[in-house]
């Protein structure tokens, strides 16, 4: 008999929670596994030993339905980067010491890649020591920059929110019969694939997003504002979609930088605002998704929420089979009918490295995304909850704030 | 036999289109009315004689269902306010032409207390004239500030939405470990209805939102900064509901007027996330619901959508049995079971009029919102609409942006 770990991390999504449930459910099935712990707040409640037990936490099928329409992470997230363990061990001898006071046998971390990279650590680190317990990573993020994997858990949710909503925008744009330009910021700091899947759009006819810029391009003011011009003498509302990630002129971005070296960026969007104004001099606002391009759970694809609970269930089959320092990873067989495998990558290939658009899903302009690509987000954005509801708004399964500190 | 016509006009909502379907469909029945026109962008299109047949537009039942299910306008709108008739009636002169030109015995004007305004006008200046077309006004606005009505069709479903959406930023606010404050920015010039609609979530058992700041009590940076700091002692994460109209010191509203003399406001939340940071210092961030809140249909209430239509069709009958210069109007006869009626109103009653919050809505510190108000908010944000999907996401009816202008 041996207990299991699993532990949430990073920004939140709409799937954390599915990944959770795929977890404790494949967990509950077999014999071998006694406690499934939940890690508070990522690995920190690793090194602090701040576990909960999941099965007097999630207490029946109803608890489970709720989690899986739960956005964020519902054992707290964090954004805590382990050193290096050569240089500084004392935070892996505290966890290490929390899996053998608990008879952890394996532990599960759901997270982006900076997720991947403790992954990564604590199995080298377990291997040094001669410590069994097998280190396994369950993707996700919304950015859906992780390598290997053709896309992560969190982001086809992600990606319906931001297609519904350029739909509602491009309506509530069009109304008025003055021209006018409105920007809409999506998030991405170095991927344009959020902002990318705006284009789902055109699958529907529409003519917006009329330009879409992502950070794979390299952006001139000079050529946006061409762009503008030209798509105003076509249209009388034109509609953009940009990312966060764009690189516009020094002073723009905040420059506040977090635990991973990560620059908080915001205010792109409104900055071209006052750039389009002062320059065409026309109607303009720009509108910024923020967090609930990441939480809006009631719109959540439920391709993507039952993917995240497969993945999360391959996870303990995996750390079962023996396996370590690996990722659980989606590999793609067809798009049409949509086909995915799932299967494993060795941490190190996804640890700390992003993947972009590919070059080609992008237009010779550089402006806008090309129809066949269409087909990459299409199926991830598939279907919708059956959610589950109080009051007329969907409910959440809520552990008490106080358990999380 | 005569001809009918309607617009829609002022700051879009969900459930401006569903009005346009109560006024169609009511159309239909009746045996003396022959075609219905559209004018485009409201009363511009009265002046200028830009009218679409609706019975060409509006071809089917599956049209009228995506119309019930399409934010915004979808006869365009404007922000034009019409002069005094007694110093310049010339615009007067080209609608009254556009009437009689096209045989039109009735007009029903769907908008706020601005469009009301236009009821009022026109009315007036046709019985000065002597032309026999009645003039109707449905309400509409999602800041449900219309003096006389319960509430106004398309506020239920701005509500659902930042009830909804409010509760998944609070599950996105409380993930990480360290106290953090989350300012969340809802519209509303001068009413604080759509900001305490946040306060939904109390009812299912949530203690956000933790503040509520209405314009309907005066604003001071000092309490403001007391409460957080006392709020911030209970919760880890502190989530405050903010209205965009809150009066706070010079120089932080862009200044901008409108047609009407409103001031676009915008950077409440953006001024009061600053203050925090500088004086208490903890983590801290700011959302703007944006357009999001008046345009977001996939989550509309299907008793607001409901209730558009009927007061749609309630207009039309109101004009046939002679009625002009009339609004139409709920009246509230229960909160549970939720009953309304539809009755009228003098547009004179309404027009260029405001409704506040009740002052026993809100709590004696001036912070929050009493549980027994939330018994007014709850029945207008139930039910959901059978949404109609293309590609995964809710289809629209629109008409081509050529037409529109």
């Amino acid at each position: 008999m041996m207990n299991i770990a699993v532990a949430q991390s990073g920004g939140p999504t709409c799937a954390i929670n599915a990944s959770l449930v795929g977890v404790f459910c494949e967990s509950l099935k077999v014999a071998e596994i006694d406690a499934i712990f939940g890690s508070i707040n990522g690995i920190e409640g690793m090194i602090e030993n701040h576990l909960v037990d999941l099965k007097t936490m999630i207490l029946s099928n109803n608890d489970m339905d709720l989690l899986r329409q739960t956005p964020s992470t519902v054992l707290g997230s964090c954004r805590y980067k382990l050193p290096d363990w050569k240089e500084d061990p004392s935070d892996y001898e505290k966890i290490a010491a929390t899996l053998k006071q608990r008879n952890i046998g394996a532990f599960l971390y759901i997270g982006g890649n900076d997720s991947m990279d403790t992954v990564n650590k604590l199995s080298e680190y377990f291997a040094e020591i001669g410590l069994d317990v097998k280190v396994i990573g369950i993707p996700k993020t919304i950015d859906n920059d992780l390598c290997v994997t053709d896309h992560t858990p969190g982001f086809g949710s992600a990606a319906k929110y931001v297609a519904t909503t350029m739909h509602e925008i491009t309506r509530d744009s069009i109304v008025y019969s003055i021209p006018s330009v409105t920007i809409v910021e999506i998030m991405g700091r170095h991927a344009g694939w959020l902002t990318a899947s705006s284009a789902v759009l055109h699958a529907m006819g529409e003519t917006a997003p009329h330009l879409v810029y992502v950070p794979e391009v390299k952006f001139s003011l000079e050529g946006f504002l061409g762009d503008v011009r030209q798509e105003m003498s076509k249209h009388k509302a034109v509609i953009i979609a940009v990312s966060e990630g764009i690189e516009v002129p020094e002073g723009v971005q905040s420059g506040v930088v977090d635990n991973f070296g990560h620059k908080y960026l915001s205010g792109i969007g409104k900055y071209l605002e006052d750039v389009i104004r002062s320059e065409i001099g026309c109607k303009v606002r720009s509108i910024e998704l923020n967090v609930m391009q990441r939480c809006s759970s009631h719109l959540g694809s439920k391709t993507d929420i039952d993917e995240a609970e497969a993945i999360g269930a391959a996870g303990v089959r995996c750390a079962l089979a023996g396996q370590t320092g690996k990722v659980m990873v989606f590999r793609r067989i067809e798009d049409i009918p949509y086909t995915v495998t799932i299967e494993t990558a060795d941490a190190s290939q996804i640890a700390n490295k992003e993947k972009f658009l590919p070059k080609n899903y992008i237009n010779s302009a550089g402006n806008n995304i090309r129809n066949f690509a269409l087909n990459y987000f299409l199926p991830l954005i598939q279907g919708d909850l059956n959610l589950v509801k109080e009051h007329g708004i969907p409910k959440h399964f809520a552990i008490h704030e106080s358990v999380l500190k």
